[in-house]
């Protein structure tokens, strides 16, 4: 049997030292260096496999330091703060010995309480009756990935003609493949630059930092499976250099699995 | 000439490895231990004086691991990565030599581009037609700050009516005092805990993550001056025992000066 190429991406070996030897993978290739949603799980996973890791993440922030070079990394999954029901990490992964990610983590045991989702799932039709895209990036991380864009999807014209920034489409795992928490932290990078169709512009770009909420606990992602995820992305501020985005993914029965924000580098 | 308040809590006596020593401000005393919003701006603050520092603040993320005690605490500011126009922070605060707080932040040189902001400042009455409110919470740290609620103030009966989380509020240090990037930060943590208001009920709660986007350059802050900030806060999820809320601050000419978005525990 094969293994998935997320879980082959995300496979870390663990070290004398209690540092993780992971490798970039060429099947989540981006233009220049990984996509950095797998460099997200690729950190998380060092987390996850962590001896001592009480619960499941609930929040996590990641911040790309420097372009990740083709080959080897080291992650150091430190549990920083230890608590009764939650624990913080200080993550770094290094390259020759130099910081090109850092991240914090905070894992909790969840009890159930009174829940409610405040922002609800917008009216969409259904996956099957959104085609995916009629062309497709070359990037190769792209293939790893079903999308099919409702509105909002890259520009087909670079006129410089966008008048919103609002993206919303399916996805999932290309092969399908269950959810878990890797796998979603890495879904919330999919939504491409939101510079580009504002604008309908193409520019340099790279994201600096990225935060995940997990609102979704393991029985959530079970019950997800191997579905597809509504995710909607939204810039609120495009400023002298970075703008930010703000967004959110469903599965399909409605659940809010996940809340995401990132700040992203653009020139122009 | 007395210094302000904020300035006074914020003082960080540089120590000979390197470290920050400061001390926690009983002018900023919350319920229990201090303002979240006074320890994010102490550990800024660090970052902030750094005499490696590159740049402005552009993102900031926190995590509280544990209570703050009142009295001394350290703070280490470590640039891990610095490029030609970007620095990568990572930041530990320190009592007992335990870790009770965390953070990374990135600075970064800003370049003039092409800007928008596509998350309008909402229509709100100005400032002075607001009327401050009739009560005020006990904390200390809550008259360290002039604020004028517009819409989702502090429920006045705990009766479990709310049916929306949404607050606008005006509002600016006490005395005033002109914005910088570290009050700013306070200031981003100045919305009381949205279950309050989307239940009506008193909960214990905690912010575990905070995240701010500093989308205003040190221009912007200077034209803001001792101004009032808008602020709008709304939470997406309520989930076993965290919930999110996601925000903005404009200044009174409509400038988005930050977006903003934590994670906090509550109990039910």
């Amino acid at each position: 049997m094969t293994l998935h190429p997320f879980d082959q991406a995300t496979t870390l070996e663990p070290q004398a030292d209690g540092t993780w030897l992971g490798h970039t993978s060429p099947a989540y290739a981006n233009m220049v260096g990984p996509f950095g949603g797998i460099t997200t799980a690729q950190a998380l996973s060092a987390v996850l496999r962590h001896p001592e890791r009480l619960g499941d993440p609930v929040a996590l922030t990641v911040n790309f330091c420097a372009a990740v070079a083709d080959g080897a990394f080291v992650v150091q999954a430190r549990p920083v703060r230890t608590n009764r029901s939650t624990q913080h990490w200080v993550v770094e992964m290094l390259q020759e010995g130099q910081a090109v990610f850092t991240a914090t983590a905070v894992t909790a045991v969840r009890r159930e309480t009174w829940s409610l989702d405040e922002e609800a799932m917008p009216e969409c039709p259904p996956p099957h009756d959104v085609a995916p895209p009629a062309g497709r990036a070359p990037m190769e991380f792209v293939k790893r990935y079903e999308q099919r864009p409702i509105t909002g999807g890259m520009p087909t014209v670079w006129d410089g003609s966008g008048d919103s920034s609002l993206t919303r489409l399916w996805v999932r795992d290309y092969p399908a493949r269950l959810l878990d928490f890797a796998s979603l932290s890495a879904l919330s990078d999919i939504f491409f630059p939101r510079v580009f169709i504002r604008r309908s512009t193409l520019v340099p770009v790279g994201t600096v930092s990225m935060t995940v909420y997990f609102h979704a606990d393991a029985q959530q992602l079970a019950d997800t499976g191997s579905g597809y995820l509504l995710g909607q992305a939204r810039a609120q501020a495009f400023r002298n250099g970075y703008f930010d985005h703000t967004g959110q993914l469903w599965n399909e029965a409605g659940v809010l699995l996940v809340t995401t924000h990132q700040l992203v580098y653009y020139k122009s």
